[in-house]
């Protein structure tokens, strides 16, 4: 088959995530097809060559097609690909639990493996409230989430979900959660600034509390940065105040860095940067480096410990299991990452282009339609916005954000605009050269959508 | 690290699914460490080998460490691990899409991915609430699920989950179900013998449905076999006339085939067997011959069309994804495995393996406490009892499934029971002879923990 047959067979039998199918009537939504994958270049079909500015949904770090990780993975299918993971277990796992528990300094320690971030939240969620059960607390049952937060697709993640457009229509399958302030900062809900920030959003966090923190399990946040909700990004100090919070209320802070987690920040782990530990930590996407579905929650003993029974009728253990958690394929990748980023020195290695993206980022400053530059680590977004001094956002139906994105196509890069933001999450290995012409490409394409001298 | 060390890091480090952590203070609780799998053999590290009878949590079709999946891994990481799937698309998927729907007869032919077999459930249940509401029926928002299902982890699978150990202490985060009786034969909750049955148990169903087919979105149900809550088998007849309740009362047909699919009961799928079509099918498990994560919900044109519209306000998306959703890397095996099962000729290729189980099963007729025989192609088990005129069950305190297991891995066989049933899930490619062996092993295994002469 060639090109074409093959795209009319995908739209065919292909349903895709997050797509409206009508729209793949007209010929520039189609899919395109990839050929191939070599660092941090997508080719397709006609040898047409792509930056993917979002690696691959923000997991790639080590570019595509990298022939260490390739290597792990041929080793390990000649040895075992998959055993059942209750009553067995295998090196590459051990290895992996051991070498992760140390990055963290030894401060949560157990070490439960699922499939994805959804699946992560869910364990956290589900772990979160037998805890409360399990210490006599079962009437601490609800969760408080922030507005604009994404967590997820299954019916436990959408219920501590913020964005409307995803969540609101599934309410009736949900449970009830409490919701407070977004701590989107461009956007104060408090009207304040940079300048004169305390958090005060964090108040409607503790009015909460204040009401019902007896009848609360915990709280859940994507650290630093709400993606999925518009990369609004927010500063530590936050989750250091919120960890006090916690405290004082006696509830689990759970953190959710599945796409914040494995140096996407320039951290381990986001809640590094609060000088904090959580209560749970979730964490997936580029743990295997863009490879495969594999996923963490990582936990306290105090936690566990409270699961650790003799427990004659059964109901103290954590009855959660995926067929293939723990597989040793995943784990063979996620420890060969491990060693990758160990060997690169990775905290350093990022510095340089967290630098040159933020220096590059200065040409979208003067363009009449930025509202806000931001940058948190090796995530960098710009806000457009119709008016500059109103901040009036771009309506759903205007399309700004695809407009954009298949601009950058015709340009050589996947820009994929999340709602009214520009974005560039890339894999790590983007040289300096390249930082500059993705810059470059992405403000072509605004220019090209949103002319400056209009 | 020697074997020793190994083990206590894994305990010290990792949080098993579905374990009470406490119970691998006991040596022989603790978890082996599988070094290399071949064919239907796992090999520890003291190279003891087994024979995997569960084929690792249900999802080895073709045997561990199988050459040519193994060459179709190592062709497909040399070209693209991942890409995106909103907006691209490669070729493995196309053709993996194509073929299965043509398998499929056409009958079904829209294909939504995710990652595994609670995702499929949880898009199955998204999808068909969202369609209900599509069709102006908002009011239709609540799912009937069956006594002693299983349908997966995540919080919208454990709500139309039926087995309270797993799922009874989650209920405040659950969503509301009207759950049905389950079609146990052994213990007919009728009273009606293999012989009379003219599946009586359906009116359980249909007296839900007097009441609130209006509010009803549809049923859930694990096609012939309802596996996690004891192998409890049942005749295609039910999911007939399970289908014409359905048409009846106008309420969607949802098939959980996570574990039956791909041949399991010796076709692709179990409602085959019932000549009818369901609404929506949800599959994983053998799907990657049991190598990898990766699963689908592939439902009709009339589900498919309800989503189908100009969408200006993006209401009418289907807003679920996960980051690998069609990942390159899964469904290049997926296809490699399908190629391999057609060349097998499969189904036929199954049948002297399922007569030859069916003969040998004979040898356990005649023990005391083996209470029922059952066989859904090569699905096998026998329910254990503590009396054959009362049908008294083992209670879970004296854990005579764990006392087999332990027996069993003495004699190089993984059986792991489910509650109070010896069963036998083995990869496709097991040799007579081999059938000939595992069943004796686990008939001696059975002897050794209740002698037949006692």
């Amino acid at each position: 088959m060639d090109k074409k047959e093959l795209i009319e067979e995908d739209l065919k039998y292909i349903w895709r995530p997050f797509t409206q199918m009508k729209s793949l009537e007209e010929d520039i939504n189609k899919p395109i097809l990839i050929k191939r994958g070599k660092g941090i270049y997508l080719e397709d079909a006609d040898g047409k060559k792509y930056i993917d500015a979002v690696s691959s949904w923000w997991v790639n770090t080590l570019g595509h097609s990298n022939k260490r990780i390739n290597k792990a993975i041929a080793k390990q299918t000649k040895q075992i690909e998959h055993v059942i993971f209750a009553g067995f277990t295998h090196k590459p796992v051990i290895e992996f639990s051991k070498k992760l528990v140390k990055l963290m300094n030894n401060k949560l320690t157990k070490v439960f493996f699922s499939d994805n971030g959804s699946t992560a939240v869910e364990v956290a969620l589900k772990m979160a409230y037998q805890y409360q059960v399990l210490k006599g607390k079962p009437e601490k049952r609800k969760f408080i989430a922030l507005k604009n937060s994404y967590h997820g697709d299954t019916l436990g993640a959408v219920s501590v979900g913020g964005i409307d457009m995803y969540h609101k229509l599934y309410k009736p399958l949900l449970f009830e959660i409490r919701q407070a302030e977004s701590p989107y900062c461009y956007r104060c809900p408090m009207g304040c600034t940079k300048e004169n920030c305390d958090c005060e959003c964090l108040q409607s966090v503790e009015n909460i509390l204040k009401e019902e923190a007896q009848n609360t399990a915990g709280i859940i946040i994507e650290p630093l940065v709400q993606a999925a909700g518009g990369m609004i990004m927010y500063p530590p100090k936050y989750i250091t105040k919120l960890r006090s919070l916690c405290d004082k209320y006696n509830i689990l802070l759970i953190d959710d860095e599945v796409a914040m987690g494995f140096y996407r920040t320039g951290k381990l782990f986001a809640y590094e940067h609060a000088n904090i530990v959580p209560d749970i930590v979730c964490a997936a996407k580029g743990i295997t480096a863009g490879y495969m579905p594999l996923s963490v929650t990582v936990t306290s003993e105090e936690i566990f410990n409270a699961f650790y029974d003799d427990d004659k009728d059964g109901y103290k253990t954590f009855y959660h299991g995926h067929s293939y958690t723990a597989y040793p394929l995943a784990l063979s990748v996620a420890l060969e990452n491990l060693k990758i980023l160990e060997e690169m020195d990775i905290e350093k290695y990022l510095q340089p282009k967290i630098k040159k993206f933020e220096q590059e980022l200065q040409i979208f400053k003067n363009h009449k339609n930025v509202g806000d530059i931001r940058q948190t680590g090796m995530i960098c977004a710009i806000e457009l916005v119709k008016d500059k001094n109103t901040k009036e956002p771009f309506s759903y139906e205007e399309g700004i954000g695809k407009k954009i994105y298949l601009e950058g196509l015709k340009l050589g890069a996947i820009l994929r605009p999340m709602w009214n933001c520009i974005y560039f999450i890339t894999p790590y290995i983007i040289k300096e050269k390249e930082i500059e012409k993705l810059v470059k490409i992405a403000y072509t394409a605004l220019n090209k959508v949103l002319p400056n001298e209009e």
